[in-house]
């Protein structure tokens, strides 16, 4: 099997298969027009320039498209880019698909979507139980696929389940640790904290946002959903009103989205095990290909930070 | 008649039927348990100490009820305050009602449907016109007897739909002035705008904030309502989706609790028009006491800004 | 008569003469001298390079000159740009003139000098009307010539008195909504607030920061130019300072430039207007070149936000 | 065995025996010297005033004396306050010690030290373990007695050593989970990470800031003495400057008193631990006192939010 | 000579002429009124309380009174505060001033004027010179007897001018060690930044702001003078407006009162020598009556900190 | 001698020696690699680019080497630039040494040896004056050699030890005239405050932050050299804390990276004195190469700030 594409030292030459993710047009100082590409296979992005390209150059490789690269792996302003040398569009004989080329969760759909179904049910409150399991149900085509985020953080497919499996861990550690934790409340926050999301963005490949995610977000999406569902369901009682809350107050501050702070304990908790995975998942990727006694790339996410990496860290 | 409470100047003997707003409990520096009254008429409201109370008074002199007073006006750090000589709980043969003694929109509820009425009526665009007269339809009843909050401005029975008529004429002014307006979102908008807090809000009398106030906030709870209208009225189509933007976004920036910052058009100007009109209000309450050429008591609202009435203001 | 610059779409060929607005010298990646033009005609502006320049190009293709151009308008990086084929400076034959090429407000001179005289004499207050009178009668030449800005609003020739005619009108509107507001002293706040401007800019073309300007601000400026007016005509009264501090507080906050927050009820509305009708006018600017159902360029001024015009916003 | 003290509702009577925490003089309105008291026992601490006191009374009553008190639990804003009928100072007959009286940990000193011991023992990295084991001895006698904190979170007896406690818990979850954590430099974090307060803090009975805690802080302090120990210990190696910066990076900001932002993943971690577990801590001290249904009093050090225990809580 | 008032210790006896700097009435829980004083000698200021006064009292104990009171130092809250035994308004056969008794600068006004005499006549720029020295003998009166500020710092009779030699000072020293300072600007800005004090507060005595003060001022009314002063003088010139910029910037930033920041050099040098006296005066004043090994009251004008005085400042 | 780097106008020729203190390489849009140099003498620094670069000059070209360079100067979107025509390295032959090319202190390493040892000297209190001595000759060697900062400010050879010198300068006047001002207390800080960077920098040539800089930083590295020192010296005593927490908190503020706020008062003295010089040394750069009558380079250090110098500031 071939050598990925992030696995290639500066230096080394590359013969591949790989998705655009984006192409975007630009021109060059000599006036002549050049392609911006972002390539991707499972092991993660490079960006490459195509120069001097035709107007069928331009249509032929946009996002989505597989292509076969011949070409090197430069040092630009200290992060790796590829220099193309030979490039083609993949054809049917060659046998190759998007999925084979995409980052997924490190577990498997299936596992996923079991871990997912046991939390539900072990809660024992009938109602938070009822509507997390029906709007899981409802979505449970693009709740298993879409990536959590756009960018940042857990943005492979199947990243939004995974993202709430790896929460639900945490959850439960902190449930059985503060014996005060209403732990139905939190699970049922945890597993539909960011399903809105499904209606937010576009899907799980060259994801955007849709004109309601633009416009209204995944947290009011969400909360909408709740209500609707309650109300077919025919449930009322405070569970509902809560748990709308729970999920409303899950950015934890105006400044970030949340119309109200966490007013419920269990709303509190959810925010930070939101900010804690994916805090996580950010160094996890960021160190991954950060040698022991070196400094990362520096993370938007978190503070625009550079995170060092122990010499004794041998892992 | 009798000369209404705030007219009187300090120094001045008071002898009058008033409204219990609220009623707080102490314990003085001798040990002994007094009443904190926050009494009021049609002009306004003042504080009151009641000293040395039994049990019984405790709960006889409770919010909502009406007693007759004499007293004086004295000046408690620049503020007026009423010294109790006597009181007594007002009984059916006084023939006085909490409405005789409740402050009001200067416009009568019949004359403020009427114009919202118009309004709606001026509407081109069907979709946007059915759901904003469904939905006030709906709540008509509390819609114009709520006020428009809790304290700060139009804090009165019928605030909030006066609120209502006073933006809806701005918006008229505005939308004359620059035709690129879209001038049935720009009305859907103002008329719909603070129509959660008939949800988000106890009642017109003695207003506190009820659970889903408290945990949801009038602005998520109108978007649903405009959700849930527009299912009921099988409308599909853009406009849904804009209008509950443009509530959403009415607050105008996340740490003032909107989800999303203005990003259509008309949500930018609602928002200044909100702004503008509560300004309004709470600078004429303000200065509707002061003399020219002297300074306002501070507005909390306004950054607790101190406002100078010229003297050349002889209005 | 010819299509106007801003008309044409991408990949149409345009044939035109332009005004250059800004010229500026940059070196290729090739070592090579180029020119960054900014050329408009009066549909707005557009950025175009000049490759390989000569030091007689660059002299010659310098600010405020006109130019005759052919060219094809090309997408870079999502706005438009005009790529050139061919350019030559204009010449007496070709009659052209810079008036010809440059934006103007949608009223003419005339109207907005008469429209503003008529809201001068309406006021009552002789004191606020004199100085008021005297201060635009000083400054009339420059006054309705200026632009409100160097960029951002009202960027145009008279864009300054426009932007005051706009404001009169709101004023107005409001004035005869809220009873209370003194007119006269709104009035004359909103006529001279940016009047300070004309000593601020260096004029209505290629405009930019004089001395005083940078070192002092229009704020300072126009209320020093309040005082010695005063004083020439003998005028003492507390109009004098009122009408300086509400010059002095239009901008709202100390971080916006202004020494004092609004502290008169005219002030605070001065403030709302101003704000109100730049944000009028940077919306529309954006908006207009924008289709219904997409968003569009981020507006500078307005916290960097890309606005969305709905699809049923058809106009 | 007598009931505790805020095991009491309003209106009952009390009689007990309580621990003086602190005692402040003031004047009463009728000119005549009182003390303000904060009272306490094992369940938690209330306030009173003992009015008109002698001087004698004024020494007597200081803070960590024991006294007999006979009162009423009163109302007084919202907050129970305590009454005093009868007060004396307890005898050595009366056979009270303070540390019957002072809460505690949940979890006894021995237990909590058998935990820290077994985590230590657990880490595989020989200095970190030498370090945090010496350190940990050389000041085992005040760590496993020292509040974590003068007030807002675990502010009691063997608060600092429990807290550690229930981090190292989180702490063992979190890198089960995520196995790129480094396990041992998180324990060495979380252990010593707040030792400095055993030198920024007075003791475990009324606790106040010493000159160092107050001009130096217990984070310059602990990283000093890392160096120190491992001075004394010939460690040299990266693990020094790296566990120097977790520990002095673990507030997370600068203006909370990092002089470092975390830029190892552990140090981010600790920072994150940290937070949640004075957050549960302080949320639960809160809601042990609120009923289903209610709201509870305001927690200063969650940006003073009111906490809504739900009504479906049974608990 | 009597012992001055501070100079006394809690539990001292006190007998002295006082003056009145404030009075102020309140109402006592038991319903009667009761004055609070601030009284002051050249030592500083204390509080008292005057319990159940009639109206005679209210009207006889005013501001600006001198009284002769026997009474006890007592502590308060960590304050000292006067209890008094008995009171009477001084009498011209007591032979007491008001002069007498308010706090004065430490050097004498004459010294002051010889001392700034000297600076200007340094000063080698003919402009610069002439409009500082006009100014300064125009306001000469005032500006040798206003306190700089209403509180903070320099609140004594010729504070403003005392402030300005001891910048001077600083001015000379920094302009000795950087020869690139333009020593007449800096002067000059130093010497007139704050003389629009004798215009924006009442007087020297019981102080308080004018309404020029409060809508203006005083940074924007020394910039007018400047302008009239320069006009009288028929200077033009460039120093004009860099001076005027030069007092425009001396706050430093927007929110701290100035239009514009400093974009001169001498604006800045300005700005930090006027907060770096504000500061040695707010700390000396607070460090003067703070034993060595203790901590100061806070201090309001540096965020609220507390100094510490070392124990081995012995001074 | 020849005529430095930065006294060549844009349009002259230039043909000398240069050290290159950086070189950086990029990607041309036409796809070949080039060099950015960053090229100083004792003038100061200028930015040049080398076109198409082969591998050998990648490595020859390195920071450090010292090179002959004929080429021109030009001008690039407002700051000066090297275009390279001809370019060689530097041979034994040529006798042109790296330190005849790097700017130093106006101040020759002895005379500022001197100086410093004569402050030292005139400290009365032996415990400050030992442990201030003794760290100085410790790190004797790095401390007059390093420059103050990696950019900003006295980033140049023995820098550090100038900006020392030259606060003591300001440290000194002050202390005359506050006299309250413990003058010990402020040596001793002023000449250890900046010790750490010997430690947190690399060093005075191609300076970069070394692994104890990035994690811990200069502010707790200096602390716990004084902790060490005063144990090694056997000296106990409050100095100690004192002066370690005058230095932890000569950032001023959190966010600025001091863990404490000022608490002292020569402490907050410090850190103006910091402030001060260093602002002094970065508008004197910026305005050294500005005309009169012209605005400055904007200034990083100083928001951004662009400043003017006055067209009669002849100097």
């Amino acid at each position: 099997m071939d050598k990925k594409l992030l696995l290639h030292d500066v230096g080394e030459s590359v013969d591949l298969f790989l998705l655009i993710k984006s192409s975007t047009k630009g021109i060059a100082s000599n006036g002549k027009p050049f392609l911006t590409l972002m390539l991707q296979d499972k092991s993660g992005e490079i960006e490459a320039k195509l120069w001097d390209v035709s107007e069928e150059d331009e249509s032929a490789y946009a996002a989505e498209q597989i292509v076969h690269i011949a070409g090197d792996i430069q040092n630009y302003r200290g992060r790796k880019q590829l220099k193309i040398r030979q490039i083609r569009l993949a054809t049917p004989l060659d046998n190759v698909s998007a999925a084979d080329l995409m980052e997924t969760a490190p577990l498997d759909k299936e596992k996923i979507a079991d871990e997912i179904t046991q939390y539900i049910f072990e809660m024992k409150n009938a109602n938070l139980q009822r509507i997390t399991r029906s709007l899981i149900k409802k979505y449970q085509g693009d709740f298993y696929e879409y990536p959590a985020a756009m960018r940042h953080h857990h943005e492979f497919v199947s990243g939004l389940s995974f993202h709430v499996v790896s929460m639900l861990r945490l959850a439960k550690a902190i449930a059985d640790q503060y014996p005060s934790v209403n732990r139905d409340l939190l699970y049922a926050g945890v597993i539909l904290h960011d399903l809105g999301k499904v209606i937010e963005l576009s899907g799980p490949v060259s994801t955007s946002y849709t004109l309601e995610g633009n416009l209204i977000g995944h947290i009011s999406i969400v909360v909408e959903e709740v209500s609707k569902m309650a109300e077919e369901l025919k449930i009322e009682g405070e569970e509902v009103v809560v748990l709308k809350h729970v999920l409303l107050a899950h950015h934890g501050k105006g400044e970030w989205g949340s119309p109200k702070p966490p007013l419920v304990r269990e709303a509190e908790i959810l925010h930070q095990i939101d900010l804690m995975d994916a805090t996580m998942n950010m160094m996890d990727k960021a160190l991954r290909h950060t040698k022991p006694g070196e400094f990362s790339e520096r993370i938007f996410g978190l503070e625009n930070r550079s995170f060092y990496r122990p010499s004794f860290d041998t892992e």
